[in-house]
């Protein structure tokens, strides 16, 4: 995929730099995005109206010339890294070689992500060459954006999330009960054997996955604690499933709230006043809208049934605990934010839609689907029931 | 696990800071280790003496209160982020609320891990904080010597490995060769094929993986080429493991490369030459020989067999163009190096040995094993057959 970077090049004239510059190995989603190269240890690229990657081990080099979408590939000892290291320490030896490098496109100033690493900004700062931070996060909104391309890796990621899902749910749905524990074939069915399951499946579909989300009771009270022990009946079990395409990179996201049984009355009304909260949000995603204004639309309905959230109390520890959503990519977690700082939504946007609440003293409830934002509204990204009981 | 953080003390000390700060999520390793907390988004962990973490969002501020291993919890709200926010944008608040932090426990100065967000750093220093990068990562090396309990964490990943490791070379021992390509139940065995199967042993053994290489033929002639596509017989295959344990979040790392069927005369000979190498790098393992003294020892065997090295030649290519290894641990590439730059080798410090040849025309082939240095010279974490064919 070649990405639209004229925004990019908007930014760097409107603010008069010379480059924008990256260095993070591939698992910083800006820089696989930019460099279009997969490596395990950092690298650095340079956008200077081109692509430009320098490697300081020539371990990367030759694969880089095959495989990256970049004008020039090249390596520290193209710039007399052997020579520097014999005056220099190696840090100090690697900042003169990417001055040189950076000299040799005559560029002066560059813009960095915000989370550059501060000895690579300081040391070529030393050399005289003008390092910015972009607080705007440049390219994490050009990387919202998504095209057709992106989207379809989305959408394949997530089809391997339903499979697991699924796995997730006839597994909890085909379990026996005991002394209100679940049983599969015998054994205690435990957070981590579900876990297993998900993961299993998904690597069968190409995909990996940072964690999974298999949390049950008091558990399930904290929106990212991952659950362990065995399962239990009558009480809501919340699997969240956030699956990597190993090929393509892009992510999925999806939770389900189960309940083998029967559940409380409170955790009923919970689930019933999530779902609303999951439409309300739902209905409010268009192009224009904020994301401020999907996430207003979930704690409308929350707040309207008594029920505490962030937006009215900022120290709020049960109820509606997070933002609604947030954008899914090359990162799980990207922009734009369906919170109270959130921007204008886009056609392109992929966002979740994730209400839920939690209180240690009930468990908790939360329902997520995937969404793409289109010129008309949005396209539901995600085909899977919204069922609490099995 | 308690960390030993006294070398922190004496670097404090030593340069007359206040204190250390980690501004990362719990991937960064150096986050995890000072903070004892497992979280997907960035949160902060100040030293001082003490380990106290600051958290942006409310959402992880309960669980960490229950599992991080600190002295006090906070969150950006209790120092007035709210209120900020009225005034500032949310990166320049953030600022604020993280020098009114480090004000409250009298830290004027701090050191931060090389790649610190350069925005954290230079939000800091326009309020008055000292902020230097410290370029000799005082906390990896602290992390480079591990405590008993981690050698344990990293033996019990190393046996997933094995497992895993057996899964792969049973598929590939009993495949069956139809003219030329491996079979394996009437379909042609790839390389994908085989890495689902190691990942999947290596899930069921509580393991996590980032990638896995199976590359045969000109793939495995680039040392870091994942591997695609049916597998040929008569060929060298790489088979390079390296997992994380889901609990523990320790690495383990290992490789073998195997021929089913008859390797060429050159593929034996390298395979010969790179258990030679590798046996004389495992020989000169010892506390207070370097990192150097032991890639010197494989250069040494591939020199005189009339190998190119890089460190004969830095533009090497072909042949061995790789350091000997490196640290594993929380990360898989961690201090110290077994390259020309690697320092005095300590008991506790758990690294890899793992010469190899490489050539576009050859394929390639590579022997690696992890130990741990011990006070007479090193104990193998390895318990995995040395052999090339099936």
């Amino acid at each position: 995929m070649d990405p639209d970077l004229s925004d990019l090049d908007a930014f760097l004239d409107e603010q008069d730099l010379d480059g924008y510059l990256v260095d993070a190995d591939s698992t910083d989603s800006n820089q696989y995005y930019l460099s279009g190269f997969d490596a395990p240890d950092p690298f650095v690229t340079l956008y200077d109206g081109e692509v430009r990657l320098l490697f300081h081990r020539s371990l990367e080099y030759g694969r880089a010339r095959r495989e990256a979408r970049a004008a020039t590939v090249e390596r520290s000892i193209d710039y007399g890294y052997g020579e520097y290291s014999e005056e220099y320490d190696p840090h100090e030896a690697s900042y003169r070689v990417l001055a040189d490098f950076l000299d040799a496109y005559d560029v002066d100033s560059v813009a960095v992500p915000p989370r550059f690493p501060v000895h690579t900004a300081d040391g070529l700062r030393d050399l005289g060459v003008s390092v910015t931070a972009d607080r705007d996060e440049t390219v994490s909104a050009i990387r919202a954006v998504k095209t057709d391309e992106e989207i379809d890796h989305v959408r394949e990621a997530q089809k391997a999330n339903e499979a697991a899902m699924h796995a997730a749910e006839d597994l909890i749905a085909n379990a026996d009960v005991r002394d209100g524990t679940l049983y599969h074939e015998g054994e205690p069915l435990t957070s981590e054997a579900v876990k297993t399951e998900i993961e299993v499946t998904l690597l069968r579909h190409g995909c990996a996955l940072d964690e999974t989300i298999v949390a049950c009771g008091a558990d399930a009270a904290d929106p990212h604690e991952r659950g362990s022990g065995p399962l239990a009946a009558d009480e809501p079990v919340i699997v969240d499933i956030f699956p990597q395409n190993k090929a393509t990179k892009y992510h999925a996201d999806m939770t389900r709230t189960f309940c083998k049984g029967e559940p409380t009355e409170t955790v009923r009304e919970w689930y019933d006043l999530t779902e609303e909260a999951y439409r309300a949000a739902l209905d409010a995603v268009e192009p224009g809208a904020t994301g401020a204004d999907v996430h207003d639309a979930a704690c409308d309905v929350y707040e309207e049934a008594g029920e505490p959230t962030l937006r009215s109390d900022e120290a709020a520890e049960t109820g509606f605990i997070h933002s609604t959503g947030h954008g899914v990519g090359l990162d799980v977690h990207e922009g734009p934010s369906l919170a109270p700082s959130g921007g204008e939504l886009e056609p392109g946007h992929v966002i979740t839609i994730e209400p839920g609440l939690y209180d240690p003293a009930v468990g908790g409830v939360r329902i997520e689907d995937l969404v793409v934002v289109t010129e008309g509204g949005y396209e539901n990204l995600t085909d899977y029931p919204v069922e609490l009981t099995l």
